[in-house]
């Protein structure tokens, strides 16, 4: 790109850093800002310099909080005995989306993948061994995605948890809600096939 | 959304205002720079602010630049008496990309459009009078868009400029360089049979 302006191209360069933002985008976007009043620039930079500044993990769960302890694990209507661990604060989100959850969480950070480097001690998994280990915890759920990272670490954290003697459940996988049967792909099909549920224990009874 | 945090409220929030950027894109771009370092948020910000305060607009063309005159006014080798009216910094950017065009640029800052409410004054028009009136131009093209906003405004600065006994050019409009006849749109294909031009004067020759 041909940039008239150093000052333009350096904000499209940064724009252009973000994940699925190509150098057109990130054009559109600068421009997009540059047209608007200076105080909303400054709002809009200033509001993520105090969201990196500020922000903080909660020191139980490991989500991401305004304060020591997230507004969730504070909740006294939440049962503090049931975890459910998931990867990071977007399926905290997704799952508290859903109003079927009361319990409390435990975000790991991250998944364990050997092809980037992640190796356990990068998670936030001792926080969970320890919070197993205060002996309160009455089932611990592992919601992870259902791919080769999500299995491995699934795989590691029952290693490391089994001994407790919690109960430890993952979350049903399956053809989706509304999915028809021809368009859903082998494996998941083969494997609901094999993990299939007495009709008195499916939620059509 | 469940957010369980303002502070990333806030930032998902200022992010989804821009164009093209739902909720989800913004949480993925906004938790995306809370993984990096604290200096590099304060350089994607700071760099943002940066260019808002300093950036200005060249006093000649309009352009976007980084001093009271840009890059290109400021260039002996460009030709001063070969204007190219354009829309904004993004047609610049285009046209200086196709290595043709060695004259200089009159950026309007938008198009006529009456439904969004933009009229002849909002745009920097008169400057392109004013240049024109110095007597020193031997051909203004108009690379409008083409669009009912590009064809308003093409026919308003047409108005404007007649007088000045200036040759005033449109680029050309017809079927795409590469482009099937069977894939071309109705209007595109009707008015490149009207506007045919003899063999000796297209480019094929």
């Amino acid at each position: 790109m041909n940039f008239s302006s150093k000052l333009l191209e350096d904000a499209v360069h940064e724009f252009s850093k973000l994940p699925g933002v190509g150098q057109k985008t990130a054009l559109r976007l600068v421009l997009h800002l540059l047209n608007k009043e200076q105080e909303e620039v400054m709002h809009f930079s200033n509001t993520l310099i105090k969201l990196k500044q500020q922000i903080k993990h909660c020191t139980v769960c490991n989500n991401i909080s305004d304060h020591t302890i997230c507004s969730i694990c504070a909740a006294p209507k939440r049962d503090k005995e049931l975890i459910c661990v998931v990867e990071d604060t977007r399926d905290v989100m997704a799952i508290e989306n859903t109003n079927q959850f009361f319990g409390v969480y435990h975000v790991l950070g991250g998944l364990i993948s050997p092809m980037d480097g992640i190796g356990p001690s990068d998670l936030f998994i001792d926080g969970l061994v320890e919070r197993a280990a205060k002996g309160s915890v009455k089932e611990i759920i592992l919601a992870l995605s259902a791919t080769m990272e999500g299995d491995t670490t699934l795989f590691y954290l029952h290693k490391r948890l089994k001994d407790f003697q919690i109960p430890i459940s993952t979350i049903a996988r399956g053809i989706a809600f509304g999915g028809e049967l021809e368009y859903a792909d082998e494996v998941t099909l083969g494997r609901s096939i094999i993990t299939r549920v007495p009709y008195e224990n499916s939620i059509l009874k």
